[in-house]
């Protein structure tokens, strides 16, 4: 059989059901054996960087691998934002990239490119395959350390000779189960003591506690204390829950600043969280002034990186927080009121802005939608004023914040998780970035709303550059398109609204679909100022 | 003054006229600075990637420096293929990054990402620059490098504080005049008295002779030798000239397959190749096999790379062939007639396939339209096929050949050389990927007409594929889109052909324009067989 194919019954074996990319000459090998394979589903994207994304929500939200593949050279360079976004929210995606046949490396040939020291910075570990008869084992090895410990990107070139070789049918290596990571069992005892003399204290969970919703929010009632999440973490915990105290960080709370900027709060348990610049609203020393630190995390390198930790925890979330609360409830602490952490009253939805078409499409919206939210002035909104309905609703990329993937992410999300009803929030700047994968959802019936703020202009950095320098570059504004038009064009049914009214049942119902994806754009040009000061406060303080 | 400025005067000074690129946080303050420098125009594109590629075609078309920049993080590796396109077309483009502050370095800021190592190995230089006071020294020392030597792409990471920071007003370094890369005036005699010797030879001249195109035909003529060029060199030399035997290589001629492969022609003279796979049809041994072969080449590791050499030389082309050119004068060479190379009649224009539509393309635009061909089954149709009717009228990339680099390299060939009639030709594959260009194209006014030849597959893989294998995965076919639609609610003039006879005058006068750009859309699934057998030969060598 051909040494590709022992890569394909190995990556079948895994349980992958999609790999996300591009068809080219140097991995039509790959491809052609996908003929025989049902089980794996080619998802070809327009774009390699969209397949990029596509793949990393989809790990996301399968916890399981995701499998991206494109051709040698410009396909393998296109992939490259997706692997670093992929290592930066520990997510384990399988690159693989076709590569010249060994023979002719140095010579020139079409598309020839040294992949392996471009992924090297962006990935876990990155590699060309030296053999036919060792390929699968190459890419299991990858797989291997793509799922363990940190999870992250793995990248493997597969030169185009390598994989037509015939190779002895030989065993599947046994595809890797991730094996929990522990905490030491002391540690998390004292933690516990700690935690159940504590006066007062205040849980802070990061992303790292998604799938570990539950937990968070049970740790919070027992000890009686507010839980914050970061911006990433958005959407993890039900906002009506009494102790959710609601965002920290970038475009956060009001009632979360308060709390963090105060005196109260003796105890500060980070939970999942590396403390980056929008967690911390750009390191704000206030966070663990005054407070004994607590940080769980399953990568050690995030204790005292920036603030001092007294007791750090290295340890999956879910395992970590399992057994802390079981030896809390030894200790006899039973679940406490907690102290009201305040709620803000909603204000009126009137003028047709942003907030309010954000808020009025959660009226129409199942309340177990995930919104997958892209990058632009709106992320800021959406941090601050969407409410949370249900656990892990809300995708959101503030750390490495890459224009159109959130977009990308409803596919993979979707595709993941088919039964959840899906929503991208986009802008008119992502769109024209990646908006083609409307398209791709619509060849693979997804039935997604792409809901796309259409402000004719790229509206962070307009917002951004005008409250820093207090004047824009007339090129940051775009020439208006109507973007429902263009949806049309791609067969894709789609909306456009102009107004708060526009926005009502009719409008959902005409935009519903099973078997396909819709487009609602919102045309909306808003000039109030974003959530956003604490990021613009930051990129002025260099220079003064 | 901020220290970004610095790097502003510095290209200014140059005769910097664009700086593609996608604003952000990161690089607010670069673009700040445009607003009071008028000279230096932002060309904001939808798509870093497609900034990257619009950059290196200005590059090429200005013989200058292109500038191209993004933020930190994606933006930065949404440039990497571009960089890596630059490289292999040694293209002297200066890629500008963001980065977060020095002193958050490590600590997760948003965007945060470590660039520098990611464009080692796709440029000739990358760097992250360390302080203020040396920031624009920093740049000017990347900027020697892109251009002196063999050009080529280099990168300059500029941290945020140090973009910001305050510096005294200093001298601009002066910028770079390249110094021509003269030969050896020895080596020069020597090839001279070679070529006067040889009873017969062929020209082969690669994309290393643009701009020297005058001089390759004088040479030709000199000698009475057939010329043929590389695919990649399409459209140096007129079609007409009597000494043009055509492309030998991927998609080319019949007439210069059978010169090569034949007996005749004891002396090759290669010039600026570096005989890579497409040049050579697969490193096809007949090209040098009983020849004397003379290279010449500014890059001296192209030689004896996989052909043996007899004579190299090392030289720019222009200065190597003009030098040359009177070495033989001198020695009494003479105007010889060209054995006749043999015209091949044109077959009349009739069925409505891809090749009937390029060559009816040509009736009706300028001769002096310079045509950037992107990368898809029409690319082997156009080597083939279409007529040079002026030197330099054809941009194409089958080298590192990233899709949608051919639709972005008409913006930037545009912008370098306003004068010239611009038609790019692409397919709905490169259209997907990077067609919301055509929008930057309206913004900046850009009259340019793209020309989308829709099959609504991915041509050039289901042929390559179905010739390999014999069958071809379904989901390499998309859905239909009308593409001429999408252009209109772009706000884009467009049309869309369907029979050849939609091709006539009242199309082309309905889509002329002198201040922006239109959409041909070609709709047309051709199932006859590209020219392109060999490329599938070589895929198919493998794994035999």
């Amino acid at each position: 059989m051909k040494a590709v194919k022992g890569v394909l019954d190995y990556l079948k074996s895994g349980g992958v059901e999609y790999v996300f990319g591009i068809p080219a000459g140097s991995v039509n090998a790959f491809f052609d054996e996908l003929y025989e394979m049902p089980e794996i589903q080619p998802v070809v994207a327009k774009h390699e960087g969209a397949a990029s994304y596509m793949a990393a929500s989809y790990a996301k939200y399968s916890r399981s691998l995701g499998v991206c593949i494109a051709c040698s050279g410009p396909g393998a360079t296109n992939l490259v934002t997706g692997a670093a976004n992929a290592m930066r929210e520990h997510l384990p995606v399988l690159f693989l990239t076709g590569a010249v046949p060994v023979s002719t490396m140095g010579l020139n040939a079409s598309q020839e490119l040294n992949a392996e020291p471009v992924f090297s910075p962006v990935t876990k570990y990155s590699v060309t395959a030296q053999d036919a008869s060792s390929l699968v084992d190459e890419v299991a090895k990858a797989v291997e350390i793509a799922l363990s410990g940190v999870p992250g990107p793995v990248h493997v070139a597969m030169p185009i000779d390598l994989q037509l070789e015939s190779v002895a049918e030989v065993l599947v290596p046994e595809f890797p189960v991730r094996s929990v990571m522990l905490p030491d069992r002391a540690v998390i005892k004292e933690v516990a003591r700690k935690l159940a003399e504590s006066e007062s204290g205040y849980l802070f969970a990061g992303q790292g506690a998604r799938g570990s919703e539950a937990l968070v929010l049970e740790l919070a009632e027992l000890l009686g204390w507010a839980v914050m999440t970061t911006p990433q973490a958005k959407g993890l915990l039900p906002s009506d829950h009494p102790n959710n105290a609601g965002i920290f960080g970038f475009a956060g709370g009001e009632r979360a600043s308060q709390l963090m900027n105060g005196d109260g709060g003796k105890t500060l348990f980070v939970i999942g969280s590396s403390l980056g610049e929008t967690a911390t609203n750009n390191y704000n020393a206030s966070l663990t002034k005054g407070r004994y630190v607590i940080q769980m995390d399953m990568d050690e390198t995030v204790f005292n990186r920036k603030y001092h930790v007294d007791l750090a925890v290295k340890s999956e979330i879910g395992a970590g927080l399992a057994q802390l609360v079981q030896e809390l409830k030894a200790l006899g602490v039973s679940r406490m009121p907690v102290e009201s952490i305040g709620i803000i009253a909603d204000e009126p939805i009137d003028e047709y802005n942003t907030q309010n078409v954000l808020r009025k499409l959660q009226e129409y919206l199942p309340k177990s939608t995930r919104f997958t939210a892209d990058i632009g002035e709106f992320m800021s909104y959406i941090v601050h004023y969407m409410k949370v309905m249900e656990s892990d609703t809300f995708d959101i990329n503030v750390h490495f914040g890459a224009m159109g993937s959130g977009l990308c992410a409803a596919i993979g999300s979707k595709l993941a998780d088919p039964s959840r009803p899906v929503a991208a929030i986009t802008g008119d700047g992502c769109f024209f970035m990646h908006g083609m994968e409307v398209m791709t959802a619509k060849e693979y019936q997804l039935p997604i709303l792409f809901i796309v703020m259409n402000n004719a202009r790229l509206g962070m950095v307009y917002h951004g550059h005008s409250l820093q320098y207090k004047r824009v570059h007339s090129r940051f504004e775009q020439q208006p398109v109507n973007i429902a038009k263009m949806a049309e064009a791609m067969g894709v049914p789609s909306a456009r609204v102009e107004k708060l009214e526009d926005l009502n049942l009719d409008l959902f119902a005409s935009l519903q679909s099973n078997n396909g994806p819709a487009v609602l754009e919102i045309a909306l040009v808003d000039n109030n100022v974003p959530p956003m000061g604490d990021r613009v406060k930051f990129l002025s303080s260099f220079g003064k």
